[in-house]
């Protein structure tokens, strides 16, 4: 590397060292782990770039930081940093974007399989002995709709492809449009959920996405079908989705995501019957994954190219 | 429907009307169903067609059976019906074939995906209220096995392609090496399973595939893989997988056939903590498919053109 090496600051409350470890490996030595409010206070002077995770932001309006060009998210989720007033105009936001697609559409496709082959029934018939030759139904020749056509729902729709699902769409730039069957935009919720058989949202969060599914939604689903939310826990109205689902509507949830993370212990989703719940784990960022997309970043930064993922505060994502 | 219609005999122990009825309804009104052997024995002389599942073949040496032209089975594996000396040679056999790729390659990426992703343990931190942001593993970039590569095989391979699986195969014809990246002989089933994380059988049920997965190719296989049953229970020596099991080798096998079916009650497999027992129910023999597959052969034994689903009994299937 013979490029003059910016100081960086990585910050994560769990694994800073390892990301770090990792950066130095990956040939940029000059990266330094901080874990707590303090540490991050000490090392900040003089730091040109952040790669973090749960950030106290608080600092980055302070003179310490005065030296901060560059905050790059170890997430492709960043609706609490662009709604962070304590954020500077000035410092480049930038997320993680193309990495999740693989992860996310496994998972997603795990989920519908579990629930279109009865994987449930065949375990309990396992567990009492049963020899129970049941007619499971099929993914294939029903409708999937992907609410959010970026790189993860691009993977989704191409996985569909493979199971012979019809396949909807809908976006709010009309990017991708046209690998889907049918293209909706974002005036048209109502119409592009009451075919579906499975509604899968990988949309970011934003102003325009909050509460974007609610009882109206909901209700214009079919009542046999399943919603899988891998975006953010806002897009859904959550005590909505509790009373639909306790009326019987909807055949499945499928929620990595929530409102309130970790889910708080005494939530009623974790004892529905026809809700799965996770730990927001379907598109993790693994030290490999961030350190590779952070890198590359990081040569394009010394370059001054373009770097990827730049976050648009205004549009939210 | 303008040419003479030929009698038909519906033979199935549990649903001979409803296949009965379904059969006249795409045309062929002369179909009469029957359940029992008395049944059978009573509608057999002036018979020229047999659709059967289950069929007391020793009625076919007898005179009675003198008009059977051809016995179309309701069933994809004919292991059982090739070795039947009860069936006279002049008897045409044909089974169901192009009609379980979508069933099957369902079921199997439904647990290559439950295994992968650790399903389990996502339901068991639901079960105990838990966040459990756990990272799972991925499908991508590892190897699957595919073992014959039929219209079954076919499809689990184009699947697993959506997956960006590594796809190698082994059949005994040759045919459609060419959709593997690498494609092995039946010579070759250790060099064949020594690299894969999947071994998924889909191989007829023959003199040359009865237990060929047995002590030997079991630990030539990756301590780590998993194996995967959808062909016919006696392609593997169920007490060799049962001892490699009980080892610690293979860290799971999906086993939807059995040398015995039902699996017996007290099989140990029921509770070996990595085997997954499902009831012979990967490939569904419906009635609208099996309908659908029998009106279309009919059609082609009226005009003499070459039916579909010709067994070889040389050949074994």
């Amino acid at each position: 590397m013979k490029l003059s090496q910016p100081n960086i600051l990585v910050y994560d409350p769990n694994h800073a060292e390892e990301y770090a470890e990792s950066v130095r490996e990956s040939g940029f030595t000059a990266a330094r782990a901080a874990t707590t409010y303090e540490e991050a206070e000490k090392f900040l002077p003089g730091t040109e770039v952040i790669l973090g995770w749960k950030f106290p932001t608080e600092l980055l309006s302070s003179p310490n930081a005065s030296s901060v060009r560059w905050f790059q998210s170890m997430g492709a989720g960043v609706n609490d940093l662009v709604t962070d007033s304590s954020i500077p105009e000035d410092i480049l936001l930038t997320r993680i974007v193309d990495q999740f697609g693989t992860y996310i559409s496994e998972y997603v496709f795990a989920y519908l399989l579990h629930i279109v082959k009865d994987v449930p029934r065949m375990r309990q018939a396992q567990t009492g002995r049963k020899w129970d030759s049941f007619l499971s139904d099929t993914l294939a020749a029903k409708t999937i709709g992907v609410a959010g056509l970026g790189s993860i729902g691009v993977e989704i729709v191409r996985k569909a492809r493979a199971f012979d699902l019809k396949v909807h769409g809908l976006s709010f730039s009309g990017k991708n449009a046209k690998i889907v069957d049918h293209h909706f935009t974002s005036n048209q919720w109502r119409d592009f959920v009451k075919d579906l058989d499975f509604l899968i949202l990988t949309l970011p969060l934003t102003n325009e996405t909050y509460h974007v599914i609610n009882r109206d939604i909901l209700y214009a689903m079919k009542p046999e079908s399943c919603l899988v939310n891998v975006g953010r826990g806002a897009l859904i109205a959550e005590n909505d989705l509790q009373a639909v689902l306790k009326d019987g509507h909807l055949k499945a949830a499928v929620l990595d995501v929530f409102e309130t993370e970790p889910l708080p212990k005494d939530h009623d989703f974790y004892s529905l019957p026809n809700v799965y719940v996770t730990s927001h784990l379907s598109g993790p960022s693994t030290v490999a994954g961030v350190t590779q997309f952070f890198a590359d970043n990081l040569k394009r930064y010394l370059n001054q190219q373009t770097l990827l993922g730049i976050v648009d505060r205004k549009r939210g994502y």
